[in-house]
């Protein structure tokens, strides 16, 4: 059994990343800017906001957040995003989610530019992916995409089984793994709540990915020798033992499925610091698509 | 085994829409409009654009057929489609594909306002169905769950396999059958020419949709007792039997498949009769999404 590491295999793409942009400085062209929109407190957001923003500093990128209250009103939230849309200095943006109940989500990720939509939330860069146009692949899919590829895991005619099919991970990882691309070409089966007979199905996957929010649901008995295992899931459940109070939780109970597997990915340390190292890797390819 | 008959469920679509027609026109509303831009002569284009006009006929849909000549230059062609763009009397219209090489199809399809792309083939379309936001399903897909919805065709939790992954049927069903509605809730496995093992993955199949266009690609020994089938094959085959010298083959051993199964759609008068139901349905939806 090996281990995913997404750590490592994201330290790699910064590093990289870093590099390309020294070479601009030194060519004096312009450096990637990524902005973040910030609504409220949210425990989660604020974690994952400023992991994104400390990413930006260690690679050299420009980034800025902008923060608002949770009782900010829509009008005033979609005026930023347009100004974000003409801000020409700025390439590329997010507006973390979840967004306060008042404010409509999908009302605010129609309103970004889809050339500067990093995220890749945006029903054209959706649509792109799926005609293989260039455009924003969503960050978590394209982070374990870049994950396996990285750790040399062989796709082509292996069956996927993914379980949980959200629009932002589940359902487009299913199209990308499944296309006629390296990697991709597996047969993907998209497993979900409605699913029967679901602990079979898993044990014929060659590569198994759990992307439900349910710690611990993916079992031994639910893995087939040999399998690469991906776990998406990041639930927060309380420890004591932690400063913080509570620790990250995946879908796959990894004590028990890990000597099973030939690859696991941990959690934390495998799909989530690949995901932040999708972005900044968008981010990049914001500014390049621009021609800059 | 029962027939799932296209005719039949395309025609009583046909009768529905008529009506609606009939009503519009009794309390002076505007009648749906759809346009078809045809490039040269191919004899499968000509015979799906006339059918097309002849079902807007039929439903007293107006109709408008544009004909170009095969070497028409790419702009001509783009000007034509940014016309029908702002052509207000036009709800929908769809440029027959394929193109002659020399014009760029992406470029063509990218170039059709969403609003009016009732083909469902843009990106913006695409990844509208995925995020289940109103828009444009491509029609044969569309067809396809119109015509097992409209014969009582159970899918939640069953297993489905689809073979070919294109972006007109395979990729876009297999979101449209995962998805959580009604039809919908399947557990999709999306197969392809990489994948290993396909008789065994076909013969788990609850239902099992071909859609490669090799005639007679699906013999009984794939095929579950009970399971439903739907044959998407259109492939044009000598026959000198017949007047034309061709009939149109299904991916289905017929003959073969059909004993075993509950419910199968027989190529001709299968999905056929249903896509061109679909983009008549579309039309509407366009005239309707106008707010008119």
């Amino acid at each position: 059994m090996q281990i995913l590491d997404g750590k490592v295999t994201a330290a790699q793409i910064r590093l990289e990343l870093s590099e390309v942009v020294k070479e601009r400085k030194l060519q004096g062209k312009k450096i990637p800017h990524l902005a973040a929109i910030l609504v409220g407190n949210d425990g989660g957001s604020v974690t994952y906001v400023n992991a994104k923003v400390k990413a930006c500093e260690e690679i050299g990128f420009e980034s800025t957040l902008i923060r608002y209250d949770d009782s900010v009103p829509e009008d005033i939230l979609l005026a930023k995003v347009q100004a974000l849309n003409e801000d020409k200095s700025i390439d590329g943006f997010i507006v973390q989610l979840p967004l306060p109940a008042h404010i409509d989500e999908q009302k605010v990720t129609l309103a970004i530019d889809p050339k500067k939509d990093v995220d890749g939330f945006h029903p054209m860069n959706l649509g792109n992916m799926l005609l293989d146009i260039p455009g924003f692949i969503c960050a978590t899919p394209a982070g374990i995409m870049e994950l396996l590829e990285r750790n040399n895991i062989e796709t082509e005619g292996k069956n996927c089984v993914i379980i949980g099919r959200s629009n932002i991970v589940g359902t487009p990882l299913s199209l990308l793994l499944g296309r006629n691309k390296s990697p991709g070409n597996c047969t993907v089966t998209l497993a979900h709540s409605r699913t029967q007979h679901l602990a079979e199905i898993c044990g014929n996957a060659d590569i198994l990915i759990a992307a439900i929010g349910q710690p611990g649901f993916i079992t031994a008995d639910m893995v087939k020798e040999g399998a690469v295992v991906v776990d998406v899931g990041t639930t927060r459940i309380e420890d004591p033992t932690k400063i913080s109070g509570w620790r990250l939780a995946g879908d796959v109970d990894f004590e028990g499925v890990a000597p099973k597997t030939s690859f696991i990915s941990p959690v934390p340390g495998g799909v989530g610091p690949m995901t932040i190292a999708s972005l900044m890797m968008n981010t990049l390819k914001a500014m390049e698509l621009k021609g800059k």
